[in-house]
């Protein structure tokens, strides 16, 4: 047989790839300012602080540390992550898995709840990394509603109702794509529609700490008494996503399939990077490093936003309160897809919103990063990319 | 809904987790000499020279290695590890995926060929995390007979014919749980095999490198020329398990689907972990360390077959020329699963062979590793072995 007759598994049909990461390929060229990506800004990585941690993590703890490592975390990581969470989240979840981002979080709750054709109710539009992944499980992807507050509960709980979906997917807080946070008097009755139809709410939350205007709200988790909520969270954007630490916690029985999903999956995450988050909580760096990312964050934001206000009219776009996404709705009759040939052409590059949509569609949306741009970057690429949906427009 | 009444996703019916990590938690307590698992030994794990390492590469290449970074590997790790393959094995592969070791390498390609129900022909007895992993893609696994030097053919092409298979797993080299090594004259006619029957060959092999008599052989990789024989390597037994470095080698075609599958899986290994091992191997510093953990794997190795030959008449075992393994065949009748409970008491721990077994059975045979316990503690725990087995077959 030749090997191009190879035939793949049936999960993989229609998979392509993810957009953004085909995305950051094209546009790897100097000179280019990316509102692409959800990359922290190179400012806020602490790599001056993790050297020398690195070194002494290994020189303490060296032959544990480069052992094998159980599935269930490196032992004093699992301490200050749990008291993290507590500290962080007010709560104490019956079960924490330490994994490699929130990414793995998805992989493995898919792993453990999703049976080929099983509903998953997700935000539209949604993370469409994560999309992907629940593709790759053959799962039902059914969309829900959402006003300009996020997810609209009537649609939701019908949607529950219809579809009996295995999980719901949310990212509650300055949510991907679209910076919206959903408000207080949401969470709880999601929480309550988990328990009474028996669905798995995904309480994807790695932006959490990134807030600028506003007050913290309660995660859906902590409202929730019958452990089907479970909480996603990720030192990607606070620290390093090269790092690749992030956590499960929730019910014990759903943490436990994750675990032998995992298992299987990578035996354990590097007991390294594990260590090095470590040490930072416990050496209470962690607070005071998000304070100071926070406030260039909170300049590059409201600095996207203020050219917004310029855009042409009929232009909409979300005013988050953190996070790293600014959400745009062109006027009707754009198509951001076709665009973005012509804006990376002029050095700038964003993500058509097409590709957040479970079912597609919604071409006139696009989404901006503002977290790894400079101020003056900001400027060149929002008057780069006003002109050209001017000029499209005017056509 | 009650959490409790939650169902769990079919593939991990029967699924209950891997007897060795299961095992590893009866046994973490002091004192007791461990013959399970396969552990390097603590002395083998070159802390004091990764120690310097890790905090020079983030000093050097920090904010790279803490921001996002590529599915297909760090940069410089992609280079070295390139020439490393190309120096160690003799050839070049068409493409290359670092992972998170040769778990998730299994892992991966089963998400990328195996659809439930599909056929994976495996040795018998085989590695039981990758059965394991096998299981939760739910594989139908075939055993193909072995004799002393590893796969049958004859054995392997019927069932190539009869069960149309999608992929064979076989560790060539020091096989775990065996020692085995697959001799020079049946690796070629795997390669060809696998081309004629159109099956993809998963050659998983972490222990190549430790070898401590005869000579090296080449691998069946680097004598296929149908793109049908994916090579999977990892650094865990050489450098660090603790930092889940690994890799895939192989067909392009295969290896961007398994690219596809870690875009969704882990997004990417962590930089960190990759850019340490680069360092590594760009400073000469792997070549003699293998060369000095050798000798002490080789004292080990010979020490426990020393003690072997007096353990009762009728046991017959394994004389590897490298690895970690030794496998043992007790006379008929004992069942070392029972039995294990006993020698934990007495401080000392093997796995029973049965668990390395698709279909079970085999209940007179136990793995033996010699690489995590001194000579001292060699001689000590296989007297008590020695003792246990002679009791419980004068009963």
């Amino acid at each position: 047989m030749h090997i191009q007759d190879l035939t793949f598994a049936r999960r993989f049909d229609g998979i392509s790839g993810s957009a953004i990461r085909e995305i950051f390929k094209m546009i790897a060229k100097p000179g280019m300012i990316s509102f692409a990506g959800g990359n922290p800004s190179p400012a806020a990585l602490p790599n001056d602080e993790l050297a020398p941690i690195a070194r002494s993590v290994l020189e303490n703890d060296g032959k544990r540390i480069l052992q094998y490592g159980a599935t269930e975390g490196y032992p004093p990581f699992l301490e200050s992550l749990r008291a993290y969470i507590q500290s962080s989240l007010g709560v104490s979840p019956e079960a924490i898995l330490p994994v490699t981002g929130s990414t793995q979080a998805m992989d493995l709750l898919c792993k453990a709840l999703i049976d080929p054709g099983d509903t998953i109710l997700v935000e539209d539009p949604s993370f469409l990394g994560n999309l992907q992944c629940m593709r790759l499980y053959q799962a039902n992807l059914v969309p829900v509603k959402s006003d300009a507050q996020g997810l609209d509960l009537e649609d939701l709980e019908e949607k529950m109702k219809r579809f009996h979906p295995k999980m719901l997917y949310v990212i509650p807080t300055f949510q991907n794509p679209t910076g919206k946070t959903l408000p207080l008097e949401r969470r709880k009755p999601i929480a309550e529609l988990a328990e009474k139809y028996g669905v798995v709410v995904a309480e994807d939350d790695p932006y959490r700490d990134l807030r600028y205007d506003g007050t913290a709200l309660p995660t859906i988790q902590s409202m929730d008494t019958s452990g089907f909520v479970v909480y996603l969270g990720s030192f990607s954007k606070v620290i390093s996503p090269g790092m690749r630490v992030g956590y499960i916690a929730g019910n014990s029985g759903i943490i436990r399939k994750c675990t032998l999903g995992k298992q299987s999956s990578d035996l354990h995450t590097a007991n390294l990077t594990q260590a090095i988050v470590d040490a930072y909580l416990r050496n209470d760096q962690l607070i005071p490093h998000i304070r100071t990312i926070c406030l260039g964050y909170a300049e590059q934001m409201h600095a996207m936003l203020d050219d917004l206000r310029s855009f042409p009219e009929g232009t909409r776009f979300t005013v988050p309160e953190g996070g790293l996404f600014i959400w745009v709705e062109l006027p009707e009759g754009i198509d951001t897809k076709p665009l973005l040939e012509k804006a990376v052409e002029r050095h700038v590059a964003y993500v058509p919103g097409t590709h957040f949509y479970a079912l597609g569609g919604h071409e006139n949306t696009l989404r901006l990063n503002f977290s790894n741009a400079s101020i003056p970057q900001i400027h060149e690429g929002m008057d780069v990319l006003r002109s050209l949906f001017q000029e499209t427009l005017a056509l």
